[in-house]
């Protein structure tokens, strides 16, 4: 039931800056929180690179804990035109395929995720820019 | 447990660019999820000018589905340098005040969020801007 409105722009017409914002959600494994936060605290340079490659900026991934499960919910920016273009080229990029290895293990996809992906998309009912 | 590193600095010294970046969760009230969305998509302009006094831009509010309940999940920056007060000019704002009257009803607040707040702030555990 998407309502959109002057504060919550319609995904195709919210670009007045540039900048797509995207969100998503995925379940952390409670016995590897501490593994999760430790490879986060310094992830790799050449997955920080591919990330930048790809047109990526501003990436925060937070941590939740909703009725005693734990979660983790990400915000990042995309700069480009073909965001299926430039996830297919992370995924394609071996030391972001060695990286998920280690952090795909530490996450429980949630059942309702999109075919192929990680993490669910979340989708946007409010958005003020300043 | 935190764990700080180059790619999850600590909130105090995340502050290279001068902007603290926020996350904060509350649950929606399924029976208004319409009204909370219909709220939502045209925010009261005093509403957005006290947000924007408040130095707060780039506010984004999502939904998620997880195990059955429905939340609500912000991310906004931070330009002032007194969270406090300028929360605090918020809650005192009549306008704001009345708006929380019809927002505050569409959400549950989580019980281990902060006494006297309706958002559960989320730390976060990664941060890469550029």
């Amino acid at each position: 039931m998407s309502i959109y409105g002057s504060t919550n722009p319609a995904p195709d017409t919210s670009l007045a800056d540039g900048v797509q914002r995207f969100a998503a959600v995925v379940e952390l494994v409670p016995e590897k929180e501490r593994e999760y936060r430790e490879l986060h605290a310094e992830v790799w340079s050449s997955v920080q690179k591919r990330i930048a490659d790809s047109k990526m900026r501003n990436y925060n991934i937070f941590i939740a804990e909703l009725a005693g499960k734990k979660y983790l919910f990400s915000y990042l920016e995309y700069l480009g035109t073909d965001i299926d273009a430039d996830k297919a080229a992370m995924a394609a990029d071996p030391e972001t395929r060695r990286w998920w290895t280690v952090t795909d293990p530490c996450q429980r996809r949630i059942d309702s995720t999109n075919k192929g992906e990680q993490w669910m998309g979340l989708e946007r009912v409010f958005f003020q820019l300043a």
